[in-house]
């Protein structure tokens, strides 16, 4: 079966949330000092390509280890909201237009292409579209996850954080409060369309707030 | 289908191979303080359940990026090899017959159990079997990729490194030589018997001679 990979890659000095530490990818030892090659990474537990938690952003919400790892294989849907303009809200109307797939079958997880990965690595890529409330309820209120190819799901601060608009993270606390799970940074997803599975095992990570990931789609061919 | 993780959980001081760093897990954000919690880990290619690449040990040996993704899905074979004495050789014969299936079928890798991960956060850990380098050439002229429950498929060197026999990492070097890649530091194989599916996607990590995994076993019902 065709798999893809969701995941960006993890470089020293790639893109980080804002006000995140920056991300350390240094030689450790090498063949020709050393006899093998090792690598240190200094990250965290939304670098890149990642899964919140409810303890990301919830008291007492539930850690990743809490979760069955069978969760990790996601029956995904594909669901394009590409075209979107810099810091623009994706309504419910356009969440729900966007998908070519019958919601009746059994679903873990919507993917929320917006083509906004090109911009990585560039300023633009923080000024990515966003999911509206009642959008994030509709999500929740069906008890699905939800993945996306921006660095959020809610609007990312800019250096001046009183221009945002709705503040709160309102979509982040509608899914992790609904014990959702977000998937985040994803790349890639105009490979997929329908239906495909979404392998993404986190890293067992002490605390459990989140975890980096290698996001495979597999499709049925 | 059951799924059984097999890798160790990332945790603050937690085991490393003797003269590497010590792994760092550290509250970066709390939700009392900063509305939202995020951990900060400082680890390296090789920490607790991770894959090793050609490039770790051979000039020119494949990164772990040159392999297609569906590689890390392995056709995985349990072999038997509990009870071994420490610092004992795991010989060519003794594999063999720990192997109860047909290696006629389309298999990728064995995955050999010798029960050490019970000595995990103890020094014994460090004292386990290791395989054989007939044992070694034998896996490699299959072509099959080799998992192990401890932190070395060689010896790990003691403080009196001159103690050590073979030296120079002679089964790493006959498996990444051909090509072949090693899964180490899993745990919990004794509810494994036969055929399984390992899934263990490595992070994408620039360099790639290695990645940390979560290890997880498919078994069919």
């Amino acid at each position: 079966m065709p798999s893809y990979d969701l995941s960006h890659p993890i470089a020293d000095g790639m893109p980080v949330y804002p006000g995140d530490p920056p991300v350390g990818v240094e030689t450790l030892a090498s063949i020709g000092t050393d006899g093998y090659h090792q690598t240190a990474l200094r990250i965290d537990t939304h670098t890149g390509t990642h899964i919140d938690a409810p303890a990301h952003m919830i008291d007492d919400g539930r850690s990743l280890s809490a979760f069955p790892l069978e969760t990790f294989r996601f029956a995904g849907q594909h669901v394009d909201c590409t075209g979107f303009k810099p810091r623009a809200e994706i309504g419910l109307e356009k969440l729900t237009s966007g998908i070519d797939g019958d919601l009746s079958e059994a679903l873990d997880l919507l993917v929320v292409e917006t083509g906004w990965d090109d911009y990585w690595e560039t300023d633009r890529y923080f000024e990515h579209p966003f999911l509206s409330t009642d959008a994030a309820k509709w999500v929740a209120d069906r008890g699905l996850h939800l993945g996306i190819d921006t660095p959020n799901v809610d609007p990312t601060p800019t250096a001046n954080a009183a221009d945002d608009e709705p503040a709160g993270y309102p979509v982040h606390r509608h899914l992790l409060g609904a014990g959702r799970l977000l998937v985040e940074n994803l790349r890639g997803l105009s490979r997929l369309a329908g239906r495909f599975e979404l392998q993404a095992y986190p890293l067992s990570i002490q605390g459990g707030d989140g975890a980096p990931v290698r996001a495979v789609a597999v499709v049925e061919a």
